[in-house]
Formats: C-alpha cells, sequence, structure tokens
C-alpha cells in the first residue's frame, strides 16, 4: 500500500463523504425560457392550465352528437345539417349543436357546445349545407378530452431536471416564459509535475503533454454545473504549489488538482495540503482512480484527482457525479443506460469498485458490450473510442462473458 | 388525404431530398481546444506522437532486467544493486542497466535503458543501496509499451464526431491546442396560427400558448450545429407570412416552419410558400408529422412543420437529424441507444414509418420499454415524461409486447 494513502474507503463512502463538503446549496436564479436550455430546473414546474385546455378535435371532419350518427352506414347515412365551422382559435360556445346537426371542424380547434364526438372526412360527403355520415362514431371518438395530456397542477418538469428541447415545448405550452434555474459552482483547476509541459509546446523527450487537467475542466463544464478555470500547470515545488492552492481556495468553491498522488517523493500536492487543511478521506477502493482523494482547506472542499487521465474521469464520474445528484437532487445528471450482453469476462478483485469502458454495438436486436482490455489508467484511446462504461461493485468477483450486464452511456 | 398534400413520400426519400438542397458544406473554424466542447470536429484528429511515447512503468517499484530475476523467490531472492531512481519527466537515458543492476521507478517514468520489466514494491525488500527481488517477471511486465495506448498517425477523433470532454482530454494528450471544428448554420423560425398566444400572456379561452417554436428553436440549439432565431408568431394573413417568409430566406441559411400544414383553409403558410418558390415534398409517411414539407424557396431550404409539439419533433428527428448526419457526416449526432423489451404490443400502419416515445426502465438485468399509448401528436407530455423512442419501418405491421426492440435514448 502506497505510504500516502489512508484506509481506503468505498465509493459510497467517498460519495456521502464529497457531498457533505459541497456547498450547501447552489445559486438560483429566474431567467427567460429560451435561455434555459441544457440548465437544471431549480423548481418543481407545474401545470397552470389543463392540456389540452379544452375538449379539442384530433382529426379534421365533422362534429356530431354521437347519437345521431348511430347506426350510420354508406347505404343508409346520417344526414346532418351544417351549421357553420369551427377553426383552432375558436371558443367552445362559438356554435351549438342541436339534434341532427353537425359543425365542420379542423384539427385542433374546440368541440362545438353539444358535440360530442368528430367523424373524419373520409366518412363524410358534403352536399352544400348537409353532410352524410357514413360511419357511426362512439362518445368522444377523435376528441382530444380536457386534461388528458396533463392536468392543471401537475408537475411538468421536476426539480434536478436538465432542460431540453422538449421541456422547453412543454412548459412554454403552459403560457410560462420564465424559469427558476440553478446557477453554477465556480471550480479552479490546478495540474502538477515537473513531467508536464503545455499542448502547443514543442515535444520534449520523457515529457507528456498536460491533458489531465483539460479533460477535468471539460468534464465540469459539461455537467452544466460549473464554470471553471484551468489554473495550469505547477511544477513539484511545495511553494508555488502552496500559493496556487491558496489562491484557488479563496476565490473559488471548489478545487481540483491533478496529479502528485502516486506513491513517489515528488507528491507535493499531498504535502501542501496536509499542512494547509484536514483530510476528508485519502484513496478510494476503486479502480483505476484509487489515489482520489479528498481534502477541506480554508471551507473548500479540494479533491484530488490522478494524473491519469482515465483515473481522474472515474474519481469525477463515479464519485463527484454521484454527490452532485445526492446532494442537490439532480437526477437530470444521471446517464442513461442501456443493458448488453458482455462480449469477454471481466474478474474483479473483490473489495474494489471497479470501472470498466466499453463499446457498444448492435447486431440484430441484440447489444453487445466489448470491454477495453489494455491494462493501466493511462490508456487514453478507451476515452474516445467508448462509448459506455460498466461499474463492478466491491462484493462482486466479476462478469462472465455472454453475461448480461447494465451499461451506462457516455 | 387532405388537399394539401402530395404523394407521400418515404421517411428514407424525405431524409435524401432534405440532404439535396442544405447548404453544401457547414462554415468552419480553428479554435482553441478549450473551447471546443460540444461542437463537431471538421477534420481528422491525428496522433502526432505515440502513447506511450516512450515505454512507461505502469506501477511504482523497480527496472530490472527479466533475465536478472528468473527464478526469484522469497527463500531465494535475486539481490540487485540499485544505481538509481527514475521519475515521471526524466529522459529514458538518464540511467543504463547492466547485469545484475536495478533502478527504483515511480509510475509514469521511463524504463531506463537496459531494463525490460518492471517488479512492483511489493515483490522487494531495500536494503541501502541492494534490493531483493522475490518474484520474477516477464520481459515487459508493468510495462506500458510505446505507441500500445495509440500509434503516431493514427486517428485519434474522427471528423464529425462531437467533441467531448474524454475527447479533449485525448487531443490535449497530444500536445494539440486548436482544433478544427463546423461553425453553425443560421436558422429562423417563423410560428403561424390565429390561435396561438405568446407565454407569459394572458391566458384566453380557444387560444393555445405558443409552443412549437421555441421547441423547435432548443432542439436545433442542442444539436450544435445552429444558431436559431424564433421570429415569432404571425396571424394566418398572407401578407404578414410572405413579408416573414422573404425576410427569413434573405437572412437565413435554413428556415423552419410550425402549423399552418394542416388541411383547413387557414393554411397561409401553404399557399405563400407554393407561391413564393418550389416544391420539394409535400408528406411523408410518417406517423406522427405526415404533414411536413419542404420547399426551396429563394435557393433557401424551408421546412414547414407541424404546429404540433410532438409531430414537430418527430420531423425534426427522423429527418432533419438524419440529413444532416448524411450530408456532413456527423456520426456525432446519432442518438445513443439500447434495447428493451417492449411491454404493450406496438401496431403499425404498414406504409408508414411511426415514431412511439417509450419510457425506459430497469428490472434486475433487464430493460422495459413502456411506450405512451396516448392518440394525437399533441401528446405534450410524451416529451417531458419519456427518455427514448422506437421506430417501426414502413414495412413492418408492428411490434409484440414482449419482443427485444431497439430504442433510441433521448
Amino acid at each position: 500500500m502506497p505510504r500516502f494513502l489512508g484506509k481506503l474507503i468505498s465509493v459510497e463512502d467517498a460519495i456521502a463523504k464529497l457531498s457533505d463538503v459541497l456547498p450547501n446549496s447552489l445559486p438560483s436564479d429566474i431567467i427567460e425560457l429560451v435561455n434555459s436550455l441544457g440548465l437544471f430546473s431549480a423548481e418543481d414546474i407545474v401545470a397552470r392550465i389543463d392540456m389540452p385546455e379544452f375538449d379539442r378535435s384530433a382529426v379534421d371532419g365533422y362534429a356530431v352528437r354521437a347519437v345521431d350518427v348511430q347506426g350510420a352506414t354508406v347505404n343508409n347515412p346520417a344526414v346532418l345539417k351544417i351549421i357553420g365551422i369551427m377553426k383552432p382559435g375558436d371558443k367552445p360556445d362559438k356554435h351549438v349543436i342541436g339534434p341532427s346537426e353537425a359543425v365542420e371542424i379542423h384539427t385542433g380547434a374546440p368541440l362545438p357546445r353539444g358535440a360530442d364526438a368528430i367523424v373524419m372526412y373520409e366518412d363524410t360527403m358534403r352536399n352544400d349545407d348537409e353532410v352524410e355520415i357514413y360511419s357511426p362514431v362512439s362518445r368522444y371518438a377523435n376528441v382530444s378530452r380536457k386534461g388528458e395530456d396533463f392536468a392543471r397542477g401537475s408537475i411538468i418538469v421536476p426539480r434536478g431536471e436538465r432542460i431540453r428541447a422538449q421541456h422547453i415545448g412543454i412548459i412554454a405550452s403552459n403560457g410560462i416564459d420564465k424559469v427558476k434555474v440553478y446557477g453554477k459552482l465556480s471550480a479552479a483547476i490546478i495540474s502538477t509535475g515537473n513531467e508536464l509541459i503545455e499542448p502547443g509546446k514543442p515535444y520534449v523527450e520523457g515529457k507528456i503533454y498536460a491533458s489531465t487537467g483539460f479533460l477535468v475542466k471539460a468534464y465540469l463544464e459539461e455537467t452544466g454545473l460549473f464554470k471553471a478555470d484551468y489554473l495550469g500547470i505547477y511544477p513539484d515545488d511545495p511553494g508555488a504549489v502552496r500559493e496556487a492552492l491558496a489562491y484557488a481556495v479563496s476565490r473559488y468553491d471548489i478545487v481540483f488538482t491533478t496529479g502528485g498522488t502516486s506513491v513517489s517523493e515528488s507528491d507535493i500536492v499531498r504535502d501542501v495540503v496536509e499542512d494547509m487543511g484536514e483530510w476528508v478521506f485519502r484513496g478510494v477502493a476503486m479502480r483505476p482512480g484509487r489515489p482520489t482523494s479528498l481534502a477541506v482547506v480554508n471551507g473548500k472542499p479540494v479533491m484530488l484527482l490522478s494524473g491519469y487521465p482515465v483515473a481522474a474521469w472515474t474519481g469525477l464520474e463515479l464519485i463527484l457525479r454521484k454527490a452532485l445528484i445526492e446532494k442537490y437532487g439532480l437526477q437530470g445528471l444521471e446517464r442513461p443506460y442501456a443493458v448488453a450482453v458482455l462480449m469477454r469476462s471481466l474478474p474483479n478483485r473483490v473489495g474494489y469498485t471497479s470501472l470498466i469502458r466499453v463499446k457498444l454495438s448492435i447486431e440484430g436486436n441484440k447489444l453487445y458490450a466489448e470491454p477495453y482490455m489494455l491494462k493501466g489508467s493511462g490508456i487514453l484511446s478507451s476515452l474516445s473510442k467508448s462509448n459506455g462504461y460498466v461499474v463492478i461493485p466491491g462484493h462482486v468477483e466479476g462478469y462472465s462473458e455472454g453475461e448480461e450486464i447494465v451499461v451506462r452511456l457516455i
């Protein structure tokens, strides 16, 4: 066990502990509906009206009294007098239908008073101001009933949902043009390591391009909950890292570090954090991402992520994302899932939660998940070529080839 | 058949015809990698270096020559002389290992010259400048080989991929700090209908709140390919609609109209479009969304969508999205999919492509899809409560309860 790490805690405990030290609430703001795409609703959005707001025709045809067209056939049609026409936007009392009367009606128009069904054009023949009806209809045939889609007072978009195009449609249909949404937390990212060089700079043998900080910034922004600043690369120099961390915890809601959490003597971040704050946990029983750690410095959570992109990503995915969902009730952050047939067996080290990236493919009506088998948390290609992942809980010894497993889609 | 519609064409033909009249290419621009999240790569992004760039230690331990530790056990350890230490960022030729020599090595450090394997700390015991090795290793054990993750010249992010956090990580790791991405098409949305009132205004009986235009704008923006302006509601007045359409086709790359495509006499949009431009198709054999039509006015595609939000959404989802993918090669626009057990049978009207929204749920390791059964294209609640959809092709009579079907996730 690397000496840096404390007693490894479970992923579940890590989520709960991070949740504990996240800011107690997210900022929120009331904004124009049209600007809310991708943000999280900060309230249950409730229907202000019934939908439909009135009994409405679902087709083009004639509004009738069902009783008047009972038994109508092509050879023995019901003949009704047309007393008018209803279009979308008309009021329901524009026409009142009496016995043996009909009103021509367009899709979306309110059902005129007295009518209780619509006969479609294809079952009718018009002769001037009369219409022959060739088929009976049951009551409320071809009518969208008031409130059948949703009732006034019902929740149309729950708090914590991420607002998508389809939500904007349903919110607008209620006449709502402003919504309360969650604002963003500010996050700083500090990368450390003498071996790192900035992308765009010429390559130097033995060095590696800094990528994990960029990945973390983009991951945070993708959640829709963070405004993230990448503060750059710091050398393995305690003074420089201390200064950067002090700046970050004074200005930001949360701080992420990448690198500096392996066993090596160059683990400057560990020493600086230990000196400036309190540990919450040091190491998580998960693979990859075992060194993932959490401290509180100046009252702010400081999450120490691996310098390896895949391990850092795993820490964000299995711990941060879940903690955000738990703390703020953001079901809109959950990944969609699928069930797929595993194409190779996946052994697990019991006691560890493992995340294995997979590539999904479909053949006929079967979905298959092929795991990326290259070892090591540095396997960058898995980041761009996989489209899902499997989580093996610590108490499970593994999954067998051919087994149906749950895959989270990314 | 409503008189407005022409011969209904298949969804596949509609996709091809829309693809034909879309702008020939998307604009593109070279931007900073950190600003590229959510945009589409306009080029194959190619690895500039091997990853790893050098044989690299995947663990903390000692770099050795495998031949020197053959047969090593706890009772009969191999004893090697420690000649130095390798840390991440060191050059591979910092140390050269000879027979019975070892170098202490940290995860991520280059393999020193002469070494061909790493023994992990747990299988060693150090005594000053000597180390006892308790276990043999095979050649290249615990070594990430140069280029094993990806090789220089290989494609790390293909053209047409939507850039996600994980892509930014892998691009940065190649030292790349700028990327060529597709810019956006400009789109105008015109809503028509005397029955419409703007959200935020007081409710008027018989009227309905305009929502489809908002939905279309948000849908377009969500694709990441459009800058969309909602031009507002126009009354069923040919002069006003003509003026709006003339403005839109002179200023925008593509125009969408909502409403005004039913059979009713108030189909002003149809008449104005017919007068100002050429039809490409009038009506598609799909449900919902049959009235979806396409014209070219002033050289610009004008897509006529239903006024009903669910029908308009279907036109965008089944036709526009697919045409964008086909025309511009944007695999990043494809919806993810799952396979689920259908909870109710879904009959289809042969000849029509049907889109049925479903709610996915999981029980054990089985995924179930429950269709929304309310009839009609106006069913707004399906927009916010479903998380996927099933497409039934025109040649299929339907799917049975219990059948495994492909669900697209939204």
